[in-house]
């Protein structure tokens, strides 16, 4: 017998749970409704369209082979109905019916036997004057991306205001800077870009590459009023006031969910709606999926918000095959994720070292630079990992990665990602088997290296020290007792050491053996080599001549100089 | 008490071993014994050597700060000794000693507490005439690699001859080829290229790009002499003579361990040495690793022989932990692997579906070919991947990829590669959380399509059609009763209609349900679309009105074309 199938929201899951049910049940009727007249399209991809990669807002809502997924296409491709352009005004879960309204006014009651919700989310807006000034844009929707196309198409923005530094306002950071040559000033509350995700170590390698393009930051700055006329033509801060002639607000987004909420559904923390791992709502006919539930997050156990249309897709098939009688399961996420800036980009998965020990964990991020092929491979470059460990347990909880947009780093974040729902230990990582080739990956490769610096850590032979550690006693370098001893060739030591007698040592690692009575032994050692696999073996090499006040800059002199400090030039 | 530690072998395990136990026991005495003047150097890059890409062979053999790793280093840099130049002749297990010869002929017993066995392996030999005529090499140490390069530098080869398809012989075919541009024919004696490693639809992707580069192939010949007067002139196989100034003999490696047999260690097939996952051999105070020993496939749970540099790396690590009194375990290995293949690879991990059925699974291959980034992101490609599943259990054996070398298929491979040790099923490959955003990931990947793929086929919802079967099934097109319906738009299937009216038939995928009463009720239908989406889309629409004599074209016509077959030029 053909059941009714109703879905509110087109996008991402909708569609998907809706086209999965249809294949397994072609006897089925499926009526997916959406109070938009676009539907199904890629959102993730907004910003794409905006910088002009995309070069049409059709290519965001087409298939692989051209075909614009409108309701045409739902017909006659999917076999499914799509009503757009009508808005789901009450779900009457007694009667099993959806009261819509359709663009005409006309309401009616849509009957199911099973429903789903993938009604996604809407964008925060700041409680702050001047939101609603024209040319104050957030990115909601295809409606949202299209305008502020039409904005920089027309040449009519010189100047732009970004609140927020999480993936939306960066990836606009970026479409607005790079292509359209806009002069952009990202604001964030908080006092780095990407926080809660990365490392605030991490998230300055980017930040850095992301100036050198061009792209202004103000961290630590609450934005407090935006000004103009009819359209916004500054931002104030709390620190400064900022020129725009765009405004984008990506300060977050907030499920809605009133409707489920209001159908007196089972909501959690945030007004989310609670799933189970069938994607079932309290109600068992009621399913849910995509940005506006809330499913286990598979490393710290409690619940997660992952807000990705790639999770809206796996979830959507998952919930296509248990209405079509199936038994599928969707047990949670690590919480992937990866973020373009510029040519490089920023990834991880599972818990930073913020977010583990907010979750209770006693968690500490180790981090590693190393090559991402073998280093007498002529195509290479440095990226850098790092791995959040819990100290009593060495269980890996996360590992976030920085490096170029086509390197290796994304390979080594997403083989990680894959295990860590099996709540691997450092011993997997320092085991992991990526394929080996010196085109692609190294004999001791960067993933086993950092598996291997985590356990040196954990069983407290290796003592690092990390770029913000090294910066704040840098600065401080006339007041503290601190040496730095430059185990690299004398070549490279020279300019330092000359520069700094007083505190900056060269001993070369190959000659400390014979050495050892120039090591000053009254002070701490900073040692520091290009990317800390010398310093680490000099740290060894002391300990065993009870010489044990060191720290190992961990991922050397090359993270310091991507990390933006340069004591060459320094005064 | 400081132990006395002597390691046989110093290429990858050996030294990576005796310098981890230095690290973990800065007062231990190492010893490093090796036959050879020139130690740990990284043998798989040899290929990149004879290439080019590796200017000298002083990198292969140097530390990321360009170190030299010879005895001065190990002294210096790591404290540990390096006798080279010294052969071990016998082990005497009673005494614990190890007798050496150096290179004056002197004879001496060195005593062990520990003792580590990484004597690698040496090349195959075919038992044919000719093998040692000059010009006749085998890649087995730098020594060859050397003397290869200084005979392609000089010019003096204009045609070689590769005998072998595996990682070496491709390699070595791709450096011939490519840089110094000579014509060079690799004979094979298989029927692909890769045997064992990937299916051969896979194989013939990377087969043909390395035609288009003008490597001739000659699969399912056997050599049988190497003729010339001094030098090797001719390789004559069973079907043909080849002219050949180069001959490269890449059929195999067997490993060097008469001395750990003649010791009475416990030995597997094959001469290789059994060790336990410590590394310890039958003797608990001898360790072995790298490629003269099996360790347990994880996949099968059968012995394995995994010949590379990362495993003897990572093994040297676990010797070194152990022999420092750490208790650290090497599981196995799935056998990740990967092998360029000009600008484009073949990579995998786990079974493939042969070795699989060799290992009793009741194994299938399913295939998929999609963008590896999102479809409307500029930058993409299409890539390959085949995953190899039990049909009992739904277990994922395996998974092997090909595409482009920069491409995403690399990272896919690897994030299966990292859970196929934790026995998932197709599900885990359905639900396998990449990191997405559109310039890295599609929201419904290609690797989540694979799992679904494979999910859709053990289900008997999909009925796959592979190249291969497409390839037979079309030469006997006038013969058999098969009629091949083009799922993609007109546009597209307009040539294919009007050259082969008879058996080719368009109707669009979108106007399928309209024009139902057109598709042929008494012959096997053939369903074709670009990549294999609308077609497996039509077999399921063909099901549901009892048309069930269908098969899906997989991976669509961009594999057919990719494979070699090319309809359009076809007579």
């Amino acid at each position: 017998m053909a059941d009714n199938i109703v879905i509110i929201g087109a996008v991402a899951v909708g569609p998907k749970s809706g086209c999965r049910y249809k294949r397994l049940r072609q006897d089925g009727n499926v009526t997916l409704i959406d109070q938009d007249d676009i539907i199904s399209y890629g959102g993730c991809g907004i910003p794409y369209y905006v910088s002009g990669d995309v070069s049409d807002e059709a290519e965001l809502r087409s298939t692989s082979f051209h075909m614009v997924r409108d309701e045409k296409f739902f017909k006659d491709d999917k076999g499914v109905t799509a009503l757009t352009g009508t808005r789901a005004l009450k779900i009457d879960r007694k009667n099993k019916t959806v009261q819509v309204q359709d663009k005409t006014g006309t309401q009616r009651d849509i009957p199911y036997d099973k429903l789903v919700i993938g009604v996604g989310t809407k964008p925060r807006d700041l409680n702050i004057p001047g939101t609603s000034l024209k040319n104050v844009y957030r990115v909601g929707n295809m409606h949202d991306a299209i305008k502020i196309k039409e904005l920089v198409t027309a040449g009519s923005v010189e100047k732009a205001v970004v609140i927020g530094a999480g993936f939306i306002g960066l990836e606009m950071a970026e479409a607005l800077a790079d292509m359209w040559q806009i002069e952009t000033t990202v604001v964030e509350f908080c006092d780095q870009i990407m926080p809660g995700f990365v490392s605030k170590n991490l998230s300055l390698l980017a930040q850095r590459r992301m100036e050198e393009e061009g792209v202004r930051f103000y961290l630590e700055e609450s934005v407090e009023a935006i000004e103009g006329k009819d359209g916004a033509e500054r931002v104030k801060t709390n620190k400064r006031t900022l020129d725009a002639d765009l405004v984008i607000m990506a300060v977050g987004i907030a499920p809605n969910t009133e409707l489920a909420s209001d159908a007196g559904l089972e909501m959690a923390q945030g007004g989310f709606i609670k799933v189970n791992e069938k994607m079932q709502t309290s109600d068992p006919d009621i399913y849910a999926g995509g940005d506006c539930v809330v499913i286990k997050n598979l490393v710290s156990g409690k619940p997660g918000f992952f807000p990705l249309g790639s999770m809206a897709n796996r979830q959507g098939r998952v919930i296509g095959t248990n209405m079509a009688g199936g038994n599928a399961e969707f047990k949670g996420a690590v919480g992937s994720f990866v973020v373009k800036t510029f040519d490089t980009a920023l990834a991880g998965a599972g818990l930073s070292v913020t977010t583990a020990q907010r979750a209770g964990f006693d968690a500490v991020g180790i981090q590693v630079a190393q090559f991402d092929r073998a280093h007498f491979y002529p195509e290479k470059e440095i990226i850098y990992l790092e791995l959040v460990v819990d100290l009593k347990t060495r269980r890996v909880l996360g590992i976030q990665g920085y490096g170029g947009e086509n390197s290796g780093m994304f390979t080594r974040v997403n083989a990680v990602a894959a295990i860590l729902q099996y709540q691997p230990t450092v011993d997997a990582v320092s085991n992991l088997e990526l394929a080996y080739s010196p085109p692609f990956a190294s004999a001791m490769d960067v993933i086993n290296a950092l598996g291997n610096a985590a356990d040196n850590f954990l069983d407290g032979r290796y003592k690092p020290m990390t770029q913000d550690e090294f910066e704040a006693c840098w600065k401080d370098r006339d007041k503290n007792a601190c040496m730095y001893l430059d185990c690299r060739a004398y070549a490279d030591a020279k300019i330092f050491e000359e520069k700094y007698p007083e505190i900056w040592k060269s001993i070369p690692h190959n000659e400390l053996a014979g050495r050892m009575d120039e090591v000053p032994k009254d002070k701490k050692l900073i040692l520091i080599c290009n990317t800390g696999v010398r310093s680490y073996e000099a740290q060894i090499n002391l300990a065993a001549q009870g010489i044990t006040d060191t720290l190992s800059v961990g991922a050397g002199m090359a993270s310091l100089k991507q990390y933006g400090l340069d004591f060459e030039t320094d005064e």
